[in-house]
């Protein structure tokens, strides 16, 4: 192993208790030595998304987390419901690494030409566990980063540009031709209006709060639609007979905007078959759930004929589906942007320890759109 | 036109009223004279079906119907929900008959010689309407039934045959090896039985009521499970993981049934994926629905991970997506099978006259499994 790597590292763990805690640790880890095909990778950047939080703290009780550990690797505990512990039965006693992508620099490579090939360079990451000083990952788990991009402008190169490259490729493939985006203030929900004006493909921003209409129309999106306001509705029927949309990708999950879109979509595609339908209109009309921000129950209203579909949908089964040409080519463009369509904004940088202040949980463990934080595993690095 | 078909005849109208009510009344209609490539039948039998008391009542409060007309032309009115005239405002004024399928004779025949193949013939028929003492319909509307199949016999010879067959054909193609329906002691659930046991799929049946189960048992099904009792839901994860079910056909709608069925897929599932898995198993599962016997909303709980969909099926959009090869398969085979696997048993036969009675109407229009009316528009034939 090259001298400038040392031979353990901090890495955070969390950690489900059988007594019904979850306990997230700073923990020191040794950094494994590269196989031929692999590259050990100083992580200078790991963003905190949704899915992280889903492993992280897994729905425990934030507000009463308590603080425990030393200064030097401290840690944090956080109770779980009984239900979330049912759930989590398999995590019991595993101590699970987190943090699903980063970026940083390649600090030693395995002997395959591959690997050599990528030594000394900025690469983004992905394979889970980045909330950490070092990981060692194959090639293919590494994206070399376009020169001039920094593992800072890096850091959250997968996740969400692929998830919005993702829909506008399942857009294409199950023909249709418009798109309704729900949460669409998020992080990813900005890259959407982004990529949707340059594949032009018009895309129904639907939002939850007067101030994010703002944020999106600063972007430059035509449609926006607040779910707060009393004409929700109308403005949203509007908006889908406009651009014709029949599929729709919602982060919200629960309570009756799923079953408000179907409507609006079956209230539009009724303005162009008009008379009387005992079955509805013919339009097939698709909502997928990739996100749960709202935990309760979907409730569907059922009054918008019988040709509709819902259903999950996570990028990585999508990819699966999509054949490995498709999904080259879709991580090769997310690298492309992250200067430009794919940029990430955040609210706050904090270093492995200033994660488990509780004040910082408090602030990123929250599910509202718009706050996003960045992990420097390694301060003092670019 | 032959001497034994009269100018006009008997037909039931159902008309939605501007002031908030529904009619359905007996009027006399002209018996038109066929085009070359049509037929004459005089109707000898329909069954009620519930997609024919969709169009008959569209969901007006029947317990408040009111007689009227004469006693020869009888006709009833029932009031309707408020939504319920809002959804219908398409139908304001026009007078519908109704009757999807029914079985008769050929009276007359256009000139094509694929017309005047059938005079005389006994059909099975299709295309609306057949609450008719005679119909006019092109022959592609008319199926001629095997020699011993009486039209009584072959009254509901498409919708729950042709439904029953293009649940089994939506399992194969879509790859699944084993089918969960529920409300499946109804006249399609028996069919569905039979016509399962014949293809060697694997058939999870949940009924309702204990009396039920005792049906679909002596028809020899297998698995049986009663969702009015507390073991339900294990009963069903047990049947799932036995049949490997991954797709269900649900008549009921409205309530947590369907998420139940998911959930039980799931569990079943994650008995050969163990370990912990943020979104759930990888295993696809799908239901479909295909009625609304209850009325009020889906509840979605999301316990199932991120693999399941769910959408509206129909017998027409699943037929047009099959194609006309697969179609006329399906449709054939249902005829060849009238008397054995798709027999239909009714719990009483009513003249046009006698359907417009308020008991009568009590006793069919009642969304329960296992009751079912037959009308015989000329009475006294076979």
């Amino acid at each position: 192993m090259p001298p400038n790597v040392p031979p353990e590292a901090l890495q955070l763990r969390s950690t489900v208790k059988s007594e019904g805690t979850i306990e997230v640790a700073l923990v020191r880890a040794p950094v494994p030595h590269p196989q031929p095909n692999e590259l050990v990778v100083r992580i200078e950047a790991s963003p905190i998304n949704p899915s992280d939080l889903g492993i992280l703290f897994s729905g425990a009780d934030v507000a009463r987390a308590r603080a425990g550990g030393t200064a030097e690797l401290p840690s944090v505990s956080a109770p779980l419901a009984p239900e979330a512990l049912r759930r989590l039965a398999a995590r019991v006693g595993q101590a699970m690494p987190a943090g699903n992508e980063g970026a940083g620099v390649v600090v030693a490579a395995g002997s395959s030409p591959q690997a050599q090939a990528l030594l000394g360079k900025a690469v983004g990451v992905i394979g889970g566990g980045m909330y950490s000083q070092y990981r060692c990952l194959e090639v293919s788990e590494c994206q070399p980063l376009p020169s001039g991009t920094s593992p800072r402008q890096g850091a959250a190169w997968f996740i969400n540009p692929v998830t919005a490259l993702g829909m506008v490729e399942t857009l294409r493939r199950e023909g249709h031709r418009a798109l309704v985006h729900t949460a669409a203030a998020s992080n990813l929900g900005q890259m959407l209006v982004r990529l949707c004006r340059e594949e032009k493909v018009p895309l129904v921003n639907v939002v939850r709060r007067p101030e994010q209409v703002a944020v999106l129309s600063e972007l430059g999106a035509t449609h926006v639609c607040d779910s707060s306001q009393p004409t929700f509705r109308e403005k949203l029927t509007d908006a889908i007979a406009e651009t014709g949309a029949t599929l729709a990708f919602d982060a919200t999950g629960g309570g009756t905007l799923v079953s408000d879109i179907l409507a609006a979509m079956e209230a539009a595609a009724a303005r162009s078959q008009p008379g009387f339908r005992r079955y509805g209109t013919s339009v097939h009309k698709q909502v997928y759930l990739y996100g749960s921000l709202d935990p309760g129950p979907t409730v569907l209203q059922r009054t918008y004929g019988m040709a509709w579909g819902i259903g999950g949908w996570l990028m990585w089964p999508a990819l699966e589906r999509f054949g490995p040409e498709t999904t080259t080519r879709l991580r090769t463009r997310a690298a492309a942007g992250l200067t430009t369509t794919f940029a990430s904004h955040y609210s706050k940088e904090v270093s492995l320890t200033e994660m488990l202040r509780l004040e910082e949980i408090a602030a990123y463990a929250r599910p509202a759109t718009g706050s996003k934080y960045l992990v420097r595993p390694n301060p003092g690095s670019s």
